[in-house]
């Protein structure tokens, strides 16, 4: 799916920064794409935009109303219906990350068919795709992995996008959850595929490109995620990456939602070139990203080291530290290719 | 998803057998299921059943009307509408596993709701499942799986549960593709799940049992397809088993669909073991199934006899050898359990 930018953000009445992640999101890694922020009574959140309604978005060249919070549940609040409503008739599409669908609400259908504008589920992609076909494209692709869910997946994914730029590399950020679709106007929540589709999507997301242009695909779950590691492998193999980066958080001793313990890094790296070599026999990793959130700043250092000393690759906190680490050593890992 | 049997067996007017291959699966597995089938004009199938249509097999107590034929491309032929109609007229539910929604037929869906019967589509499941946990559950299972897709999982699972039951033990073949959810009149096409729910579809096909008893797992696609390998990946961790068997087809040379080529029957042994320790560190090969149709008996007999001692497994063709080899090594391999 794509989006059309700029981007109203929808903030709702959510009671705490958290019910607007997403939007907060959009904001940090897309300022340049939002146009303001539209925020009814009692809203908790505050992205640092100009507060603006939906006419008011619409004169200044908004394209599409995100709604960029959630409230428990995942269901839209019929207070927020109306809002849509005028997102619609002020002449944007409005896109969400909801588990409800948009259409299913029939106010929201009318306005959607009276304007001729466009709904967008994020998390119900309507996209055809092929099942996989694991054939080499052109173009170089790396892919973050994880030790788990939610250890920083994305978020290093978009700063090495970021960094990579600023090092005169071509490089795009492929997003492969809700919120990176919003944040690069494109991709799938890969997780919400049919099954037999996992590895053809992930083949759609991150298309053939010239030879030294990088995609930075966002990984998904883990390899040894007993829920999710189907997801992981067939976003492994679609995305046939020649690189890869292990995120991690050290202080997790369970896997999200489940019993199991965490894999070390080195099991990740080992079952990860196994795995990956199926269709890119060529995959490395390039080092090794760490949420250190929990440490100081002594601590951090010291266990980063260690990683660096152990694995022989460069081990940072890229919100921390950043991922400069990493860029070099794409870039000599790299240079002949 | 439950099938209520008796079945009636529609069989269209499909031009060859292999338009019919569900239905004769099922007749294969369950013929004691099976009241009948209903041919039209210029059918050039035959499962052995005697003909009836719909109102016969409803007076011979027919519950449901599997539709066991398709057309080249999966969409329901427009001439075969009005016997689904008169299936749901007689009281019978409609089964089918085409691309197509039957209630996506105006004509169809009226029926149904005039008379108040089901409609299931295997391919579009309605289940709602939960995502996988990953917790050892009591019970004792087997899952066939493969160096590729189509060689022989299915029938090998259904093959050890004929033999394990014949052999005294308590053994319930369980489905994950659209043939198999017919013959035992449960279970769920995997590949059509959510990505997401793979695995925790897979814990909900072989739920918690009695601890002999064995469920044998339909297995899906290879660890070492490109196109599906998340499916199967998911599968294996969702359905935690005890004991595997690798199937095997010895004269292709590529994978199904891709350019890529088989992976060895050790390197599956092997991905196999490591990935399904994650939710059972017991898990253990206990044979090998090839399709040896291709060789004459001799070159069969010898290519089972090197693949037997190279693994120190038994090796056999379950169509042409049966299985007993198998079901004796999972005696023994789990007389103490």
């Amino acid at each position: 799916m794509e989006l059309e930018n700029p981007y109203l953000i929808f903030l709702g009445d959510v009671p705490d920064a958290l019910g607007a992640k997403t939007g907060l999101g959009i904001v940090d890694w897309r300022r340049e794409w939002c146009v303001g922020q539209w925020r009814l009574d009692g809203c908790k959140a505050d992205a640092g935009l100009p507060e603006m309604d939906a006419a008011e978005a619409a004169r200044t060249g908004a394209k599409t109303m995100v709604v960029g919070a959630v409230n428990s549940g995942g269901q839209l609040p019929m207070h927020w219906v109306s809002s849509i409503v005028a997102a619609l008739d002020a002449g944007m599409d409005v896109a969400t990350g909801l588990h409800q669908k948009l259409a299913d609400v029939p106010e929201i259908r009318d306005a959607a068919e009276r304007n001729g504008r466009r709904l967008i589920d994020v998390r119900h992609s309507n996209e055809k795709f092929a099942t996989g076909k694991g054939t080499k494209r052109p173009g170089k692709r790396l892919l973050t992995v994880g030790t788990d869910c939610s250890v920083g997946k994305k978020y290093t994914a978009l700063a090495l996008e970021k960094a990579m730029r600023d090092a005169g590399f071509d490089a795009d950020f492929r997003a492969t959850g809700q919120t990176g679709v919003f944040i690069s106007g494109r991709g799938a929540a890969i997780d919400a595929v049919v099954a037999d589709f996992i590895s053809g999507a992930a083949e759609w997301i991150s298309p053939a490109a010239e030879p030294d242009h990088w995609d930075l695909v966002e990984g998904q779950g883990s390899l040894f995620h007993p829920a999710f590691a189907g997801v992981s492998l067939g976003l492994l193999h679609g995305s046939q990456p020649d690189a890869f980066v292990v995120c991690h958080e050290p202080t997790r001793t369970k896997m999200r939602a489940v019993e199991h313990p965490l894999p070390s890094i080195r099991e990740v790296i080992d079952l990860t070139i196994r795995c990956g070599s199926l269709t890119n026999p060529a995959i490395r990793c390039v080092g090794i990203a760490v949420n250190t959130a929990a440490l100081d700043e002594a601590a951090a250092r010291s266990l980063l080291d260690s990683l660096a000393g152990e694995h022989n690759l460069p081990a940072t906190d890229p919100v921390r530290f950043g991922v400069d680490t990493i860029v070099a050593e794409i870039k000599t890992s790299f240079a002949d290719a």
